[in-house]
């Protein structure tokens, strides 16, 4: 953020990530303690600017903001990437996507990712659904 | 296809193939001259039961059939299956998804699965749009 | 399960489970309690009939029950899917497979699908094979 | 084979070869002629030695040669591997599997690593098994 | 590329798709003919911005240019992208790297990605160093 | 290790082992004591001879060890492999690659696996490099 360049960029993601309902991007070297404090700052900033800036804060975007949550989603449960998933179906209740939406949109993917990989996401998503009750 | 049971499940994954612009599906010893043939047309059984009918076709569904669409493109583009991602974009045109949607959906995974699962889809993508015009 | 039809392919896939080891399917709102009940029951219907009806209790089947397990087991340690596999490793010893078959059948997927995903699956037989002493 | 302990263990690993039907292993200066030539050859080496000779062909194994081809086909239709699939199905009807056990045991995948896989699949083992009649 | 602040990545990154032997980057709807021609030009904006100006030209980078190379190839090969890995392959000779040092390196990578990965990456690098004698 | 061949094999990878920093390898069946101890035995002996002395410590290699570590990372954080993960990153550290040059690379291969397998590769790393503190 050492420059306006870059501040414009790292602002639209910031306020786009206030938008879906993710929690405010806290400094890198908080969420990564152990690492080069610098290098933490960075690749939190990228991830502002990169994902949120740039992707989810497409200008003129042809999808909007639920579908953008779906296909992330997807992404994630066919990567079977867990950690993340949590993450982002809690940001989806936040988004206001229904628990029967998210639900569904899983059940759908086993057709196409497999049992393993949906009932894994299911028990996950089960969770964090679970929790907000 | 032998009985009724069976029937009931194959009718509705056909009329939801028709529903989202899909090919009729023909016999499996057709699309699979190799193999067996009672095995290919119990895949090809399946294939329609489960993912158009008890999958796609879902009665009370909580999502759509172009979210259903979009969901299946992210997981094709996630996993890498080239072939089938083929198919899955020209089925979404016929559905009525937008060049623009779908390529700012497979632009929305970048982020997601890397340049270079996302490079390869916008070429198929290319391809698979270039060839309606 | 509201309909006959659904019946008959519940009450095949009830059985194979039975006849390999695995517990008795409880009900989708018992597993998943977070979920919206009726979906969470629907995703336990779809496993039952789909996985242990229509596939593992294939009629006229060319492959045996062993066979089936130890393509599951490989399938799982290629995909890494560690949750999945400690249930289908357990649900192998019920059945009947040695220890020494599934030590053996996952040093062989080494070539094929690399040490670490070879070892991590190892370290999950271990600790199965382990607590039912 | 630069001495008498790798000997041993390649002529092991072509022993097995020739049992399951697998064709000799040339040099591997034929197999990757772009690449640097001794290179090629201890990358062949690596392979009769440790697939074939080591893996394979252990000693005082657990499991038969039938068992090993299925779950090497296992691992291959899990990571979407399209240019070894196709070997290792021919291999397989050298070795005497049945066209009903290879595309049994494929349809037997499609439960745990979801439809695009196990079609690709398919699609492959029709194409090998229809070049054999 | 509308505006100064997005020009100054872009600079960056094509100044480093030149210093690591890359072709200079020409315009999104040359290379996605197919697509919306102005999503295209995005893409390819982002291409140089993201990978080779924020990436593989950050300032003060801890790692040289011929380890990133390595490491892209090693993504590459660990997930199979096979068109991809032509590209960087090409790439990696033009910057000077050896075809001994490209080959030692997918054959350390077989024992954690296994065989049929490596093969197959060897094949392509056969190909591709075999296409520049 | 029954015979004079394994054992040049096999004291060839422990050196190496030790030349980089990893801790010596101790008997397969107290790594793994679920399993049958023959069996857990022969998966450590075929790691060390075959990971370590045939791979890591290739004579005439034309890449360093650094580079092999780097690799090796690469590979295990594009494949989601967190268990392996952890080990080498400690591994590297112990070899003397620092935390800024680990960071880096991670950071570099964002772009080519995506955020979600990126990122959490950065908490692994802020685990075991904060551990060192």
């Amino acid at each position: 953020m050492a420059n306006d360049q870059q501040g414009a960029r790292y602002e639209r993601g910031a306020a786009t990530m206030k938008a879906i309902g993710n929690p405010a991007p806290g400094p890198g070297r908080e969420r990564f303690p152990g690492l080069p404090p610098e290098l933490a700052d960075d690749v939190q900033q990228k991830l502002v600017e990169f994902c949120f800036g740039d992707t989810w804060g497409r200008e003129g975007s042809h999808i909007d903001l639920k579908t953008r949550r779906l296909l992330t989603i997807a992404a994630l449960v066919s990567q079977g990437k867990e950690r993340q998933l949590r993450g982002h179906l809690g940001g989806a209740l936040n988004q206001g996507i229904t628990p029967e939406e998210l639900t569904e949109a899983i059940i759908h993917l086993i057709a196409y990712v497999g049992f393993p990989s949906g009932l894994t996401a299911l028990e996950i998503a089960s969770e964090v659904i679970g929790s907000r009750k």
